[in-house]
């Protein structure tokens, strides 16, 4: 083990015997809305449902493996700051999951002459035809329950974000290996392929609830800085040894070339041999084992890791100002809030 | 050239001999509606544009490539029995195109161990991902076009399709290799694949022109049963030594396993000899480079090409028959009629 992933490992022990204290905002999310969040899950389980059985065996495969969910879960929480009785957002939260499970297979698509490495592991199993076949399942269903809602509203805004979504992932696609990628493309990418859908989430709580168009926009704001800082903070773990410690693969990005927050920040104050290390590894994707490593190293010696965490927490800032407009459920919004800065500091 | 091949060919310049003295239903189809399928063409070249340069670099290497949009053609005819002057169909059938285009896009993704002869260009060019993703894209754009006309009855009727099609894809990707497998199978998959598209395509037009159920029930019907008859046909060129003189590849169908109607047909009377020879090729997908001229006799010795076009044909028939219930612009229905036998007697 290197010095610096020791160092990373002792400040990690001690954040995680801090954070098992309390309760993840996300968690205090989860248990407030837990009676809510049975009706998505059922939701989510009846609608996978295919006479095709590698459609819910797929499926479920993603579905089942529990994620958070906090995409659906904001839809609900979105939807309770307003009204504290409507059934509506059971339907559009699954929908919303459905979308995000269907970017998820198509993501994880990959070319023949790549490794998979590291890739989440639907398409592994299934291989990629299956995975992309059953993505656009999901994403049919997520349609039909928008359309079973009636909500053209509704309609409009994940059209939109799923239209906004496919050019964020093209973008990424197009902009691997570009050494040249500046801060702001890289906000325009995660923007459209992360925030896209964590603003849509949201936004749809106040349209159910019919409230005002400032409040809509908030709500909005709200959902696309969380997802701005949820991205981030999640490009940082991408290098982070915690990560590593939990059992989760580290260095995806790099193997791919996939440019994100530490690196760009790191190139920028790059040395002429590290410029010459970044355009062998991530342009030319000529790798060899112990480039991780190095890649860390450089990585720390710039500090790009608490520099990427600190812009992430910049939106984290924005997500908690655009909240704190609303007028609504005091309790949501509060751990709302807090949600939007944790998200920065999780650990995987 | 074998003896059946040389008569095949034989066959095919009588065929194309009398087919040139006269203009086939789809072009006259294409010329009746030439004024509105610019207006649709206008539209598609307007709504695959992207900031993103990729999105229309690829699309349009798809949709340039001049298929003959027989997809956009049927709603514009569908509407045009009833309404001669609504504008709606144009934004609609670009819908119908995209969603047309997203699933040929991802039906190319293939997984690594693959070969790739005979598919198409796409994801050969650009790749997995991309075309993944642009057909993400494409799709995403219809739902917008959709949502902008604002019908949730159009929104429905395509949301349905493109799950359904969805379920055909994944459920021909169970199937393959499947010697078992039934005519009733076989008419689920491409029910579901094919005619479920060509379906909502017509269905589309009566609802725009706020016709009646039995008005819409009808021209439903008409696009299934074309739909199917269109497909079968298509399954037997892929066996067709025309197609193969026409400069495209034949024995798509036989080198990835997948089971379509020559094939079933000839599986219900082969010999113990065939049922291995289908065996090692289709089920164990162990093939060697005569295998396919093996087949292709096996499959005329069985008479099962003709046999195929016959299926096609009685589907053909209750297409006519739907499109004869309906009370609408003469020369349409007329051409309608004429297009769904033309589609079974297609040469590529």
């Amino acid at each position: 083990m290197s010095d610096t992933a020791s160092i990373v490992q002792e400040k990690n022990i001690h954040k995680q015997a801090t954070l098992t204290d309390k309760v993840s905002p996300a968690q205090q999310l989860a248990d407030r809305l837990e009676a809510d969040m049975q009706a998505v899950n059922a939701e989510i389980m009846a609608r996978m449902h295919s006479d095709v059985p590698l459609i819910p065996k797929l499926a479920g495969y993603l579905i089942a493996s529990g994620g958070k969910r906090i995409r659906p879960l904001l839809t609900l929480a979105a939807t309770r700051l307003f009204d504290s009785q409507t059934n509506r957002p059971y339907a559009l939260a699954a929908a919303v999951e459905f979308i995000h499970t269907a970017t998820l297979l198509h993501d994880d698509v990959v070319d023949g002459s790549e490794e998979r490495r590291g890739k989440a592991p639907a398409n592994l199993v299934f291989g990629n035809q299956a995975s992309v076949l059953v993505g656009d399942f999901l994403f049919s269903r997520a349609f039909q329950q928008m359309v079973a809602d009636g909500s053209l509203d509704v309609l409009r805004i994940l059209s939109d974000a799923s239209a906004i979504i496919a050019e964020g992932e093209v973008l990424q696609l197009s902009a691997q290996g570009d050494l040249t990628l500046t801060l702001e493309q890289y906000y325009k990418v995660i923007g459209a392929k992360t925030a896209a859908l964590f603003a849509a989430a949201c936004e749809i709580g106040p349209v159910i609830a019919a409230r005002s168009a400032d409040e809509i926009k908030a709500l909005r704001d709200y959902g696309y800085y969380l997802g701005m800082a949820f991205q981030i903070a999640d490009d940082v773990l991408d290098y982070a040894a915690e990560r590593e410690k939990l059992g989760k693969a580290i260095g995806d990005d790099f193997r791919e070339g996939k440019l994100t927050a530490p690196v760009i920040l790191a190139l920028a104050a790059a040395s002429d041999e590290e410029q010459v290390f970044w355009a062998r590894t991530m342009q030319d994707l000529d790798q060899s084992d112990e480039d991780l490593t190095k890649a860390l190293e450089i990585l720390h010696k710039h500090d790009a890791l608490n520099r990427g965490l600190d812009i992430a927490k910049d939106f984290a800032h924005k997500a908690q100002a655009a909240i704190r407009q609303i007028d609504g459920d005091a309790e949501l919004i509060a751990i709302l809030e807090d949600m939007a800065l944790y998200t920065v500091y999780r650990e995987a």
